[in-house]
């Protein structure tokens, strides 16, 4: 057979290790010289391969693609970029098709969520429909934690990290203050739609009384008296009170606390987000002192206290996606099966890209305790295994060194244009 | 000579390595058994000596102390609490130091910022002038850098580091997603009154285009216009916009940034900090998607991004504190001379308390670049040896192993009441 080359696009939210992940693949094409010719990557994911600005990977020599795996961002660009329904916006889907035959490009590895995972399942239809078939295979990522099939999303492990220790570090802080300080810290952590992000906190503490002493999850409708009232038990019992709340956090009728914040004098809302909407409920109600952070993009980026085992299920993604391409799989995404608790094992298995396309996978019931503002046994122990292992970068003068591309343009040979 | 007991207090917002102070005080007074029988520390800082509520050290093993060494906040609890002037509340002074006598305390160790130096330096008066001499040793610690005589202050280089590191990896995923997604990054840091950590923010970029793209000191009057032009600028030319703010930052006739933010139905100020304050003007101005993060408390208890120099320089402190202890000294504090650049040397020296007492240090002029938004060379070469070194704790199960003392309270001996 021909070889022939791929195309790799990263999509949405980067992460910590969506970078690992590419190194899997491209390390991985690299070993398959017979069936991948090159590996062309999306400058800023799909929008790359619409645009036919694609970059030739090729020209980056080991070392440089060895460091992706402790790089964090989207080395290539990544992109919020949904394409739409087929019927909706067939020309798109085209397009695709067509750089990618332009390009004699067989294989197309998509790194993202579930928009993604449904993206890759369509362009696998249409191009077999157009003619030119390409092998899609799907590569999960998403901080997020929300993919249906795999028990774990890469990402996910070092953003949980990341949120446990910062929230035990905090909390020690906090609490040799109190006496005369901050009483109350809220810590306020991603996760629009799914309390996962929030739940790893809770991995900070180990006794009664260790912070956190409240998570508001998403999930959970926010209960303003109970929450008042769990805040002031733990300042009187404890001496201080450490919460995290996800940016997703709402009231019953689906509204997000992050909205009920101030206006400013044109009118507009949600200058700052839920942190500071709890905070100062705090004050208001209970005249608690208090002090918040809002991570942000600091935890999704924080390649620095990644969690080793989220580093090499990254890697192995990405890794399996290039094997079940060349076995000659389509529509597939490369899953993560867990094999058992204690001790922890894993292994990668296959998931149809049919049944991860388009499903949100919420914190299920079992891993909130029944006053709603914590984690159970049975949250820790699927939690705990995902932010284990350090897994360093190296230094240079004190700061990580973090590799960036060359991302050399592959020479066009449509040239026309398209607009997305 | 009969040996006599040493008190050690932690004053003051406590950082990353405070704790490694306390443990180079008390591992090297365990190796002065002739000359310091037992060190108790306040609980709480300076308030567990005025209501005799001290700890024994010696109850802990020498593993627990040695882990102080990786754990961050304050072992012992500190305190914001500042003595008043002696004309105003002579009872405290005298509170003190009949707390002293009664439990044979001969060495006074005050581990804390401008205000500590201060109250040990009138303590050593005080005590003398009451025929009871306390010998007072200061021992500088402090995130905001700004204690005159010593070159720096242990506490910052971590934060320093944190901040620098936090900055190179948010800018990644920022720059990865800026082509349809947030353009400007605006990350909050701590320092009220002075700019030192913000200019560390300046460390993660080392070549034009490199983020932070601008830095805003509180010493630096903010310039609406020029800040506006710079972002569009930025965003123009490199595609994206990071900016490091100080807590500080303010306009020119001192009011605060972050007092220009909302205000909630009860009139009250400063929902949020100053970071949504600027990046709510970027968008009202400039129409572009931010994010913004606030570092807050994460910043200073960061002990898993701790910078090594600042650890051998915290411990440093408190093994010199004793040191001058024993050997008869007293009204003066361990301070970090720089003795070259590179390759960056120091050494501890001798600064009297009443030098250091109530001066601020400020970011020097020469350390800001003209435009006012970026660090100079200069600032580069002193900030750098700073953050340089990874000092990692142990870890556990995905999570660092810190410890928690006993804290098994010396047995009063006064049992007055003394109200603070």
């Amino acid at each position: 057979m021909t070889a022939r080359n791929a195309f790799y696009a990263q999509s949405g939210g980067v992460t910590a290790v969506i970078n690992a992940t590419a190194c899997g693949v491209i390390e991985t094409a690299r070993k398959h010289k017979k069936h991948i010719a090159n590996v062309y990557a999306g400058r800023n994911g799909i929008i790359g391969a619409l645009t036919e600005d694609m970059i030739d990977t090729n020209r980056e020599n080991a070392r440089a693609i060895a460091a992706l795996r402790h790089t964090p961002g989207g080395a290539f660009g990544s992109a919020r970029y949904k394409l739409k329904g087929i019927d909706e916006n067939r020309a798109q889907y085209e397009r695709l098709v067509e750089v990618f035959h332009a390009h004699d490009i067989g294989y197309f590895f998509y790194n993202g969520g579930n928009d993604s995972m449904d993206t890759a399942h369509k362009v696998s239809q249409v191009s077999k429909r157009m003619g030119y078939p390409v092998q899609c295979i799907g590569v999960p990522k998403t901080v997020d934690n929300d993919l249906a099939v795999t028990d774990n999303c890469p990402g996910f492990g070092s953003v949980a990290k990341y949120v446990a220790v910062s929230t035990r570090e905090a909390a020690l802080d906090v609490l040799s203050m109190a006496k005369t300080s901050t009483k109350v810290f809220v810590l306020e952590v991603m996760g629009r739609h799914a309390g996962w992000i929030a739940a790893a906190g809770g991995l900070a503490g180990n006794a009664p009384g260790d912070a956190p002493h409240i998570i508001l999850f998403p999930e959970v409708p926010f209960d303003e008296p109970a929450f008042l009232k769990r805040v002031q038990e733990s300042v009187e019992k404890y001496d201080y009170c450490v919460v995290v709340v996800s940016e997703g956090a709402q009231y019953a009728d689906g509204r997000f606390l992050a909205e009920a914040g101030t206006r400013d004098a044109f009118g507009h809302a949600q200058l700052g987000g839920v942190a500071p909407v709890v905070a100062n409920l705090v004050r208001e109600r209970l005249g608690y002192k208090y002090h918040y952070a809002v991570a942000d993009y600091l935890q999704r980026s924080a390649r620095h206290i990644a969690s080793a085992t989220d580093v090499k299920q990254a890697y192995a993604v990405g890794q399996a996606a290039v094997k079940f391409a060349v076995e000659g799989k389509t529509a597939v995404m490369p899953a993560i099966k867990r094999v058992s608790d204690k001790p922890y094992r894993w292994r990668i298995g296959e998931a149809p890209l049919s049944r991860v396309a388009n499903t949100e996978k919420k914190l299920p019931k079992r891993f909130i305790t029944k006053d709603g503002f914590g984690i159970t046994e049975a949250a820790r122990r699927y939690l705990q295994p995902l932010i284990r292992g350090e897994d360093y970068p190296p230094y240079v003068n004190g700061l990580p060194k973090y590799v960036t591309l060359k991302n050399v343009p592959v020479k066009p040979k449509l040239g026309t244009e398209f607009v997305v």
